[in-house]
């Protein structure tokens, strides 16, 4: 048994630097993590980097390019463990080794098969002093979307609710615009803009002429600063269509980037942007599992749902949502409006799916609560 | 036209000294108002008070009290309007003259017609200097009841709900026991203590076998310390029994302090700590507004509603409540249970009733959310 590193006051700080710096490409980063790195010689920063898009250098290369001769020596502060693969970039590891690092301080190991461990032997066989385990939590949460796909083969998911007090989302007619303020529906933009894939339903997406996409100019502007217009990544659109009854000239199809269609035939939409995206046998619902798999598998980290309450309730009722985001407007539509859940199963109050609070914020006239699923 | 007075950084912090001193009234002076009192002279408090309870000293008397000679050239921060008139004990305007008052501060005048204007008028042509307005809106805040009563002639309505995500209050089978924490249900004792009286039903009466009490022990600590269990109060209990169907050996009834029944007949209730409230034609409903207004006669400062979605809507639609308390448990019931609010006319969303978010607080795994009427 090994005790557990110790850490400094400097370390902490240097940590929470890389992290910051680390959250900085959390627009772009998927479907790869988002690191950041730090070095630190002579307790003066001398280089600093993140990684900003797959096929770009990792982290440690921007700061080690910093860094120059001066990284001899230093101690690099990694918020992911160094890669030790050749992928679309060269070992990261191997780079720290050359460079002359002499301690190098990891956050939490990289769960990815390719590189969980060998990135850290690597590195201690090369005489590297390798601390593990600083500020882990902070760096296991600005990657859970990442970790997830990882370590469970499917993705992320958030469902985003907005509703009354009475957690209703439209009056009985179906009339919903708007229930919550456009300071919430902006503050939705700043989530789609890091979402790997945006999941919605054919009935919403007709219902609401809904675009599903990220507006730079609703992102807040000091996100629009690290964010530039030029460099936007517009999440896939993910939309079931179990009836089969998209046209393939609804406004989402004109929309910058691609739409992935969810159908029970194999006949495509005849759309440039536009892909198949499984098909189930006509008698079958689409199963939310196999595809969340399929989307695993093409390399989705995260999937922000917007919906009606028949896929918010599915996703509930099978477990499936890591994280729910529910903006309450303050104001109550009584019980003929339409529910923000359907779950036709829930008998007993011992059953009902439970989460817990992360975080309440204002946004506007609205509050935001953010609930992650409970863990047992 | 005057200008407003001009108030120092002192002037601020004695009074807001002398507002968290009327805050330690708020349990044990309804019907009066909370007030309280600093006398200071050479920049050092020599005296300090609060109004406790009526029929005993105001916060000015127990102020002066400690000043004793000192008072002479003097001022006195005073959270409301001192009172110029006989009531149960002297006027205050008196005792600051005849101490040798130099200075009057005062947050707020006092709306009762027995008191507006006139406590500050004796104290002008005695020659004291007299300046309005310092924290006008935190005096507000902590009399919002009294001042309402005052004002309106009706009571200072709170409705309490304690729901889950999705705004439901219990399963469809009735089964509710328990949606929210104990933390969340030991937080309502406090809002109770203060309240002057607690409204509810005789259908959540007898589902739940309430006893709607204050119970010492499930105080906060901090609470219990400034209000001792032998000085407990317990609000009045008005229960609206429209089918006349309380047979006087419910729990309620069993408990100390009294229990108000609205019933359609004049048949009381045979229990010593019972009355009959007020009653209706056997044809109509109970009326809320015309029972609040009684209540408003019967010195009722502020009423804590703990009912069903029943009365809930009814309050609701009728435009009386004046501040919501909504405890969300991080669950979700679905589409089957029950409903929060009962709005049989809400049809368009623009009509929905509105409130404004006041402050949002975890209590143990929920969330507490306070929220006040909307302002047009």
């Amino acid at each position: 048994m090994t005790n557990s590193p110790y850490f400094s006051d400097h370390d902490h700080l240097y940590m929470a630097k890389a992290i910051e710096l680390a959250q900085l490409g959390c627009f772009t980063t998927t479907p790869n993590p988002n690191v950041g790195c730090v070095i630190v010689n002579n307790n003066q920063i001398i280089g600093e980097g993140y990684h900003i898009k797959a096929g770009e250098p990792h982290a440690e290369v921007y700061a080690l390019r910093q860094a120059g001769v001066n990284a001899k020596g230093a101690t690099a502060y990694v918020t992911l463990e160094p890669c030790s693969h050749f992928g679309r970039t060269p070992p990261c590891a191997d780079a720290l080794i050359k460079a002359g690092i002499a301690r190098v301080v990891i956050a939490m190991q990289d769960p990815n098969p390719k590189v969980s461990g060998q990135g850290v032997k690597r590195l201690r066989q090369a005489g590297i002093e390798v601390d593990i385990g600083l500020l882990s939590e902070q760096a296991e949460h600005i990657n859970r979307a990442f970790l997830k796909r990882m370590r469970c083969g499917i993705p992320y998911i958030q469902l985003k609710l907005a509703a009354s007090l009475d957690g209703k989302i439209a009056m009985q007619s179906g009339e919903s615009k708007w229930i919550t303020s456009s300071d919430a529906r902006q503050d939705v933009q700043y989530f789609r803009a890091q979402a790997s894939a945006i999941l919605s339903t054919r009935a919403t997406v007709q219902a609401d002429n809904a675009s599903l996409t990220v507006r730079h100019a609703e992102l807040p502007p000091q996100i629009q600063m690290i964010y530039p217009q030029e460099t936007i990544r517009q999440p896939i659109r993910v939309i079931i269509d179990s009836k089969n009854k998209l046209m393939g000239d609804e406004n989402i199809f004109k929309q910058l980037g691609e739409t992935w269609v969810v159908r029970k035939d194999d006949k495509p939409i005849e759309q440039a942007n536009c892909r198949l995206l499984i098909e189930s046998s006509a008698k079958m619902n689409i199963d939310l599992t196999s595809l969340f798999k399929v989307l695993a598998e093409k390399q989705i980290n995260s999937v922000w749902v917007e919906g009606g309450s028949h896929l918010a309730g599915a996703l509930i009722e099978q477990g499936l949502v890591d994280e729910l985001i529910i903006y309450y407007a303050p104001k109550l539509l009584g019980h003929n409006a339409l529910d923000m859940a359907i779950l036709p199963n829930l008998i007993e109050l011992s059953k009902a799916p439970e989460f817990t609070f992360q975080s309440t914020i204002k946004i506007g006239d609205d509050l935001r609560c953010i609930l992650q699923k409970k863990t047992k």
